[in-house]
């Protein structure tokens, strides 16, 4: 995929090891010349890392000129210590860049805990300024990985103008807001006073709707800066966003520990896009559906509990049909047993699984993302030590 | 265990093998001859299995003389054959026992989905008014199991009169209510108006406050039946109820499926008892706790990760102090450095987890009960087969 990025206009990477990680790239700056609209969104842990405080701020008059991100050590729980060093990294990226320390996202991702071995990094700055690159988006997109095993970045045209996104994200994922850290960037003209809306409402269809293992992260940070070059109508700069959100969101989930399967359930004709959003995330949280679809067991019954366990869904037995990929296994509250096998057959031979629930009580539709449940992400998480 | 348990006065029991399963028992029957004092709450779960609404309604008048259980099948999404098959089982024990139909709580417990085996199971009741023994106490507990590994029964006497559980569950075990199949026994004189609320009380502090996958079961049910031969203090029975209930509920977390390890999660000087559940919950449901307890990781950040996305929390991080055992974790916003090996030998050692967090916002506290998270979890529920 690297191989077919486009790099909008306007924007300048660097990736590079530092030292807070043994040899891997821990470091990591994109960077815009110009002042660029921008919009983020932050994950709702009270217990948030350090550098979210400060990228609240910087993010308040919809300015930025450029993104810092640390791996390695997540900087959360480290408390005044910690939101100094945050800061310290800022201002040196200001000084070395010749721009407001307040035109600077910071974010930091890793292990809970410990502090920045700060000096060693402010001193691997030196001179990033001189380091950035047009051709360093992949350098960037490899030194915000932790537990990825994948580099995720995507771009998409539209009109004259390319939209990018670089991520990272495969565990202690869920619901809330966020979900790991993801960077976009485009050329295109945005206004400040719809950057917000276009995130925020690309974020609810896809990170938002996204569900790993149900957990939270303190660090979770969504970022888009625009450096306002060409003209495009705003619908189509929309869709394409909707676009690469949603792209991103699959390779992250296609990327969760231990995952063999994603599924995706649909939840439609349903009376709420919210009531939609909150029976297909109680399927897509489900333990048991999760480890039925690892065993690849058209175990309807567990689709059925997902949905019966909420309390305020309006839910009609009698018209309620659940379809494994194509195929109809629940309709007329039983089974439609002679689907059974070819649902089995569709769960052992795909690994990308659809589950649709028609609710048949309204016309609204939410489709959510999450992955199986196997004895790996228990191994990988399990074993990873503080 | 069985070896001491006591028996109420009043009650018979019968356990068999009746022909849902291949060969273990599969058809159990507690009775009293004469009308007893009865509540029972059952599951949230709107897809609730049929015998539910039959026995919702049979409760109502607070007076039972008999528990019927089959077990392998749970008769749930079965429509109206499968309620009509749970009346028929209660229809044919009233007669066997000269009962009304009205005075029988029925519950079935197993795979979800195939009709039960209705003319094999009538024709296996015959006779099952001769042959309830005060003897086979046991023999229930073990028909009612599923993927149970362990008979869960226990008694408590209370002055002159006994107090007996017997319990199955070890998956799709969560919060709402309900948990599993309970059914409670004494002699003691409970007044109708007072039982509701004395069963509802130790409900609450132990079932409701359990939680094993977050996934709610569809046929769950906490029943109890008082023959009223002994009067005992309310206090006194109201104390060996939730004792009953908390061993029981105990028994049934240790058993969980696959589980290593039982965690105890204690939500200390809180604002509210709600707000240490909810707190409690979170942690004890949280996967990335369940599996760092698994590996025996000290991994207090994850703690704080869970504490942190209850977004209603009211939460001061410089207050907040956690304790594994007897070893303070983290406390003024940092890792307590020196106990963290005592920590980790704690977690090594043992195989029931005390996590203590302690908010000191407030005066309340609350405590829920719940397992790590194995490669045997993932196990069972990946090749259990429909």
């Amino acid at each position: 995929m690297e191989n077919t990025i486009a790099i909008p206009k306007g924007f300048y990477f660097l990736g590079k090891h530092i030292g807070i990680k043994k040899q891997k790239k821990d470091f990591g700056v994109v960077y815009s010349p110009e002042e660029c609209s921008a919009s983020a969104m932050f994950t709702k842990n009270q217990f948030c890392g350090e550098p979210i405080p400060i990228g609240r701020e910087a993010i308040k008059d919809k300015c930025l000129q450029a993104f810092v991100v640390t791996s390695g050590i997540a900087n959360v729980a480290t408390g005044a210590v910690g939101r100094a060093n945050a800061q310290k990294i800022v201002d040196k990226l200001a000084n070395e860049l010749e721009i407001p320390s307040q035109n600077i996202l910071p974010s930091s991702t890793g292990i809970i805990g410990p502090q920045l071995p700060i000096d060693t990094i402010l001193t691997g700055m030196d001179g990033v300024g001189d380091n950035l690159s047009r051709l360093n988006a992949k350098e960037f997109a490899e030194a915000i990985m932790t537990t990825d095993t994948k580099v995720k970045m995507h771009s998409i045209k539209v009109g004259g103008a390319t939209l990018l996104g670089i991520a990272k994200g495969s565990g202690m994922i869920e619901p809330n807001m966020a979900t790991m850290l993801v960077y976009l960037m485009s050329d295109a003209v945005v206004e400040k006073e719809e950057i917000h809306e276009l995130l925020s409402n690309s974020v609810e269809k896809s990170f938002n709707s996204m569900s790993i293992d149900t957990d939270t992260s303190t660090s979770d940070t969504v970022a888009l800066m625009t450096s306002n070059l060409y003209e495009v109508k705003k619908e189509a700069f929309a869709k394409a966003l909707d676009e690469l959100c949603l792209s991103l969101c699959k390779e992250i989930v296609k990327d969760a520990e231990g995952a063999k399967h994603t599924i995706e359930v649909t939840v439609t004709n349903c009376i709420s896009k919210k009531e939609a959003k909150i029976i297909g995330k109680s399927i897509v949280n489900s333990p048991l559906v999760k480890t039925a679809v690892y065993g690849a067991d058209p175990n309807w019954g567990r689709i059925i509990m997902a949905i019966g366990k909420v309390e305020e869904a309006h839910l009609d037995k009698d018209k309620l049909i659940i379809k494994l990929g194509e195929h109809i296994i629940f309709q007329n509250q039983q089974e439609i047993t002679e689907n059974f096998e070819k649902s089995k057959e569709y769960l052992q031979k795909n690994d990308e699984i659809k589950i649709t629930v028609m609710m048949n009580t309204g016309v609204e539709e939410h489709t959510v993302y999450g992955c199986d449940l196997t004895e790996e992400y228990v191994e990988i998480n399990g074993h990873y030590t503080t």
